[in-house]
This record gives structure tokens, sequence and C-alpha cells, in this order.
């Protein structure tokens, strides 16, 4: 593609690197910025280029934060004995979203995959081992992605913590809400068979 | 969606405001400018603020340009009696890359639509009709889209330049290279065949 000018062709090319946006698409949003207001394109800009200046991770539990403890970690209302380990602080947004969790947290940054590269040294598994060698940790919610990966974590996780004294949990595994039986696949529908529940209000 | 930091959630706003762009993706987007270094999230940012700052329209073609003139209207080597007029400079984009067309642009900046309240008085009509005055033009070729707007521009600038002796020319219409016939719409079929051509090599 042959653009007319070079600050167009600059634009375009750094958007196209972000993941999903193509040329065309890198194009249209380039010249949606120019058809705004000069304020708005200084406002996109700076706020990415402070995301990642000044962007923090939490001390704590290594979510996302605007300061060195994050305010989960920083709220006296949560829980501070349960603990929910997730890969990323994208899982930490669903899980917020839900309104239903008042623990705190502890992102992996990622999960075992040999494949990749990624041993249990490029996660953030001992700080997690030494917050629960602290004491006053009673659950760990081990809140993985159900593949093969987060499987392969969850099992060298329950190995580490094994010698404390907690309850270790995993999400319930299952048929989802909304979905028709006859579209789950086998392994989902068979494990929900096997750990099937008695039946009470709740579902 | 709650976020664990004002600064994702600004970029997150910030990302949402383009077109196509939902909240979703505005997050992967920014999650990725975090993964990346600190330099591709200051040339993107900058890239964007400078393109809005500092992008400039030619004075003879109102295409977007670095400088008062654009690069194709000083090129030497372009034809300046032939003008193709086009509603944007993403027209200009897509038929410089066919490399088939030698001549200069005029880009009118839209259509005529009083539904949005665009007359001719918002295009850059007067500067085409001034261009034309200035002689040396020998032909226009209306390169609009095929549209209720883009017929009604083509009819409102082929009575602006009547006056003047040169060629007006639009784009052929007709099927497109690669469909199949029994999907071509009925209108454009009965077009291309009210205006059907004796065959020869170029189809």
């Amino acid at each position: 593609m042959n653009f007319p000018s070079k600050l167009i062709e600059q634009a375009v090319m750094e958007l196209n690197r972000l993941p999903g946006i193509g040329k065309k698409t890198a194009l249209r949003l380039a010249l949606n910025i120019l058809n705004r207001p000069e304020e708005d394109a200084e406002a996109l800009g700076n706020a990415l280029i402070k995301l990642r200046k000044q962007i923090q991770y939490c001390q704590t539990c290594f979510n996302i934060s605007d300061e060195s403890i994050c305010a989960i970690c920083n709220n006296p209302s949560r829980k501070k004995e349960t603990i929910c380990v997730v890969e990323s602080m994208r899982d930490v947004i669903a899980i917020e979203n839900t309104n239903q969790y008042y623990g705190v947290y502890h992102v992996l940054g990622g999960c075992i995959s040999p494949i990749d590269g990624i041993g249990p040294e490029q996660l953030n598994i001992e700080a997690l081992t030494a917050r629960v060698a602290d004491g006053n940790v009673s659950e760990i919610i081990l809140a993985l992605s159900p593949t093969m990966e987060g499987d392969t974590t969850l099992y060298y996780l329950s190995k580490q913590l094994e010698e404390h004294d907690i309850k270790l949990t995993t999400l319930a595994r299952g048929v989802s809400f909304g979905g028709e039986l006859q579209y789950v696949d086998e392994l989902t529908l068979g494990r929900s068979l096997a750990t099937r529940r008695p039946y009470n209000n709740m579902i």
C-alpha cells in the first residue's frame, strides 16, 4: 500500500503492530483520528504512553496497579485469608465483574508451558509460597484455564502447597449456563456427570 | 467493567472511542502494549499525536500531505491535464495501488448528501471549478462511489463543469472480476448488458 504522507504511513505501521489490526483497519483508525479534534488524538496517544510508562505491579499479588500495593490488596474489607490464583490480570477483571469474590488475588503471569519455554521459575510461584508460609492463609482457589497448561500448573502448585495446612480448591467444571446439552463436548459432559451435585435452588 | 488501575481504564476508554473497537478489544490492545517494550508504546502514541498535529492538506488537490503541495501534485511526471475527482484520500490510495493512473487528483471531502446536511458548499467543489477555469485541463474523471449520494454529486459536478470544453468521464460500471454471474445484482447486470463492449483482448 502506498501512502500519500509519511505521517499516515508511520501511524498505520504502528497501529498495524497491534494484535488483530490489519493494514486496512489501521488506515481506518488513522483516518478516524484525523477527522476528530486534536485533543482526542493527544488524549489517546498520551494515555497509551502513560499506561506503559507509569504502570506498576502490586508487590503482593502482581496484579497491575497505579501504586506499589494494588487497590484490592489495600482494601481492608477484602478477606486476606482467601487467595485466588489466576494466570493474568484479565482473569482478575473477569472474576471481579462477577461480584461474587471477596478475597484477594495472586497473578501468576502465565501457565507452565515447556513448549513455550515457560517453567515454574518464570512465574510468580515463589512469591505465592512465601505468602502462604507467612501464615494467615486458609484457602487457595486455583482459578486457572481448563487447558493442558492450566492443568499442569494446577498439579505443580498443588504439590508445592501440600505441605501447608490449607484448603486447596479449583473452579467447578461443568456445562455452561445457556448452552444446549447436545452441543457440550463429551469430556465436559462426562465430567459434569461424574461430579453431579444434589439438586438445590442454587443449581 | 471494573479496572484494577486508572491508567489502564483511561487507555481502554480512549481506544474504545475508535471505530470498531469495543471494550474487550480495547483491553486486549492495552494489555498487548503493556507486554511490549516502552519504546513501542512511545512510537505508537507519538505517531498518532504527530499524525493529527502535523498533517496538512494539499492546497491544490486537498489530499493529505506532509507539505503544502502533495507528492502527487509535485511530481513533474504526472499529467496535470487529467484530474481524477474522488471523495476521500482513501480513494486516492485505492487508485494509486492500481498503478494505472498517471494524472492528478482532486479530493472533494465527501459527497452531496442533504440528509447528512452536506451540500455542495461543504465540499471542495469551488476549488475544482477554479482549477478547471485556469485552463490546461483536458479531462476530468469523476471516480465517485456508485451510490445515491455519489450519483447526485456526479450530476451536480457535470452541471457545474458543462460550460468548460473538457472531456467528462466516469468509471466503467459492470460485473466485477472473479464474481459469479448468477450472484450479480440485476441493476449492475442490466447496466453492463446495456453498455456491453466489443470483445477484444483487454476484455
